[in-house]
């Protein structure tokens, strides 16, 4: 495997300043990089890193170029120029074909040709795996379900029954796709569980972290729109809706029927109250709550950044009693300015 | 299948204004029913949707049926009553029966023959799976565990050793139920694992959602009563006590040894810490965080709703010197009036 | 099973006040404690519980012996004698050697013959499982891993390709090691995948919960050194470095790159930002932010206790307006000292 710069600028739209032949057989951060790896810079977090880069050549801007010690190539996105070199200089895997002996497959099953069942998984009646798709092991697919053309599920994900998935969706291990939403009536003091009808569909070019869950909805789908990105450790409610290109970090809680919009990101650890709208266009930052609907794009916050304990603890004693302290405030105010 | 307005009427105890010779074979939400569906009315969110619906029928109370253009079943309470209705007119796939041959079973079991061991599930010695429960595929029942009649573990659900779960107990796929506690005795600076000798004891009728973990206690057991339904991808440590039929959202976090009472509510996100008390009937709402023992019923919060980001950053600086600020406040007071 | 109260005092390396004779066969908490039993007293919130314990000795630290109505080890920590004692008087399970005939070997792996390979168990190419490692079941370790000796896989774990985990390792069941991390480049209102060619390097006698997941690295690897503890559900998105002997509590997320010190504690539901560094020996509290590094040892919070909500919404109410508030307090101190 190799390719040269030559080549790589070429293929990655980006101008060459550098020897066109040198042949690059891995990629590296600045740091750890070689005369054989490409590097780039994206980050000015790691400025002081490029200057003493012993990369072959440096990805980056313009702007940068100067103070790269090594040959460049110059693009204006660095980063997505990387992520297109660092697929071509390391291939993923090829795809295996085939349905290994211990497989257990349903009836009615249509399983492409070009398509790979791993060992131990559990492919239940009446299911589509399209072409390309990958199933490395261990993997669940429940009635009914279709996973589109050139997906890949890694180890041990669970899709339940009646669940659509597109192409070229990536899942993660352990991620649940299609369990039952968290639909309770209340009656007499005791809790009667709703069937949960709807299915899940999910658009293309979808990625699914690890033991991410995803619910069915309760009757009409959760519905996971094109390019969507989430992270690991999520949970998204029967129902959600989730806008095309919308991408959502790790740990983050979505209640359920919240309708998020396209091209959002949602910080980690947030948590978004069920039955809201989420406009486009809208970033919502680490560990904040959002309980009413967002109608206009732009950035949202409540997460509380940390203090010194002593501090906090000061502060939030006083919080406690905040509403006090504003009448006391007020109280002050009118003393010194009876009209008001 | 399909069941008559009237006989519906009938069984989940409304009064029905309309047909009752009308066959219902759906059920469906106010704006996708069709002349072959019912639908319910129970959240006034959708009440723009209840004037056009095409249903053949909706569930609904008393004050709202004037404004169903529709036939409709009067109930005191519908969304109990759709439940119900939902349940016979899309009954839950038939139990199967039997151990699949790819399941490997150890010794000294006692497996009801009216029981499924599905695909891949591996059950280890001396387990008990009583009649009619349903192991999906992929499943780990670890020694000496027992789930009660009537379970249904889906896919890739892991239950350890010594486990002893009541009837009727559903586990949603990937849900961990048994794991050792985080128990941790410190010495010289390193961290010695204290071993976890308890079970966990799992009620009749709780509900465990996807990717949820509980874990077995430390010497005495974890404990979840009768009627308790957990979401997905929440975290119970070492023996805790959940009372009867509380109800818990996604991303809950509990610490060790908490004890939560009976009809309790807990919001996605929140987080109990250890060693306390929260009596019964205790609401606490999203992303709250749980410090100290709740004595008495009522709701508690500390979810921090979110703000346009620049606002959140002015009261947020604010925030982090309000102990100087309350101050400053005190200051002015005694100024103003100096015998106070 | 069975030692004798002097055997265990001399093996723990306590002083015992009793009779060296007696049985001990059990352990157990001070209020269920028999006359075959030992017990405990780490935690002064049972205090209560130990004049009334039937226990056959209580481990305890000098000052409380005399509470102690039965016989005594005296130690000066009684929660690392009382883990040395349970894991003698309550023995591990016995280790397993060799490959269920279910399991799925790959090519060119080495998997030692004191190794236990469970039932379902995928192994793929170059895979080396060293001495007494066990694998419980429905594992996957993807190809090139390496798996130090006296591991301890619980069911359902995956570990993804060229993972490397040292020795003493347990893993509980369902935790995800080298999945992809979160690495994407926006191209256009489009996320591109950046491919995560990093691996994850995990020291010796590290601990990982339930549902908890470690992504690989983009580049260099994700490093969890020695003696690190992962609770249940923890996040640890790509090229994160926690250092040794950091215990970390359930629910947990850290972002990319964010570099944890030694001897940390971090308590459950805080998040770490991305790109920062914390100093060795910093606690976090509970549901903390860490948005900026810290320098310094030291606890540090921002975990928002909860209050009635009546109160918390009169002070949140203030909260949203706490600069003008602060401001208003400005105006008034201008005010009443004009030359401020």
């Amino acid at each position: 495997m190799g390719l040269t710069l030559g080549e790589l600028a070429d293929i990655i739209g980006g101008e060459l300043q550098g020897d066109p032949n040198c042949v690059i057989s891995a990629v590296a951060t600045l740091q750890n990089a070689d005369s054989g790896s490409i590097s780039f810079f994206a980050n000015t977090v790691y400025r002081k890193h490029l200057q003493h880069t012993a990369a072959a050549a440096v990805i980056i801007r313009p702007e940068f170029a100067k103070e790269c010690p090594t040959a460049t190539i110059i693009t204006a996105n660095p980063y997505v120029a990387y992520a297109r070199a660092a697929a071509l200089i390391v291939p993923p895997a090829s795809p295996r074909q085939g349905v290994h002996p211990s497989a257990s497959i349903g009836r009615n099953c249509a399983i492409d040709a070009s398509a790979w069942i791993g060992p131990n998984c559990i492919i239940e009646d009446g299911v589509h795996i399209d072409a390309g798709t990958q199933l490395a092991g261990g993997c669940f697919i429940g009635q009914d379900t279709r996973v589109r053309a050139g997906g890949y599920l890694h180890a041990n994900v669970v899709i339940c029954h009646g669940v659509n998935i597109g192409e070229r969706v990536i899942i993660h291990p352990g991620a649940v796709i299609g369990s039952d939403g968290f639909g309770l009536a209340k009656e007499n003091d005791r809790w009667l569980k709703v069937p949960q009808l709807g299915g899940v569909r999910i658009g293309n070019d979808v990625e699914i972290g690890a033991n991410t869950s995803i619910d069915r909805g309760a009757l009409d789908d959760t519905v996971i729109e094109d390019g969507v990105k989430l992270d690991n450790q999520i949970q998204v409610a029967h129902n959600v809706h989730i806008g095309e290109h919308t991408a959502i970090a790790g740990c983050v809680g979505i209640s359920g029927s919240a309708r998020i919009g396209r091209h959002c990101m949602i910080g980690g650890g947030a948590g978004i109250v069920g039955h809201l709208e989420i406009a486009d266009n809208v970033t919502v930052t680490g560990m904040t709550m959002v309980t009413k609907s967002i109608t206009s794009p732009g950035v949202y916050s409540s997460g509380v950044p940390a203090q010194e304990n002593s501090d906090w603890n000061r502060n939030y004693a006083r919080f406690r009693k905040l509403d006090q302290l504003a009448r006391r405030l007020q109280a002050l105010e009118r003393r010194l300015d009876p009209k008001d």
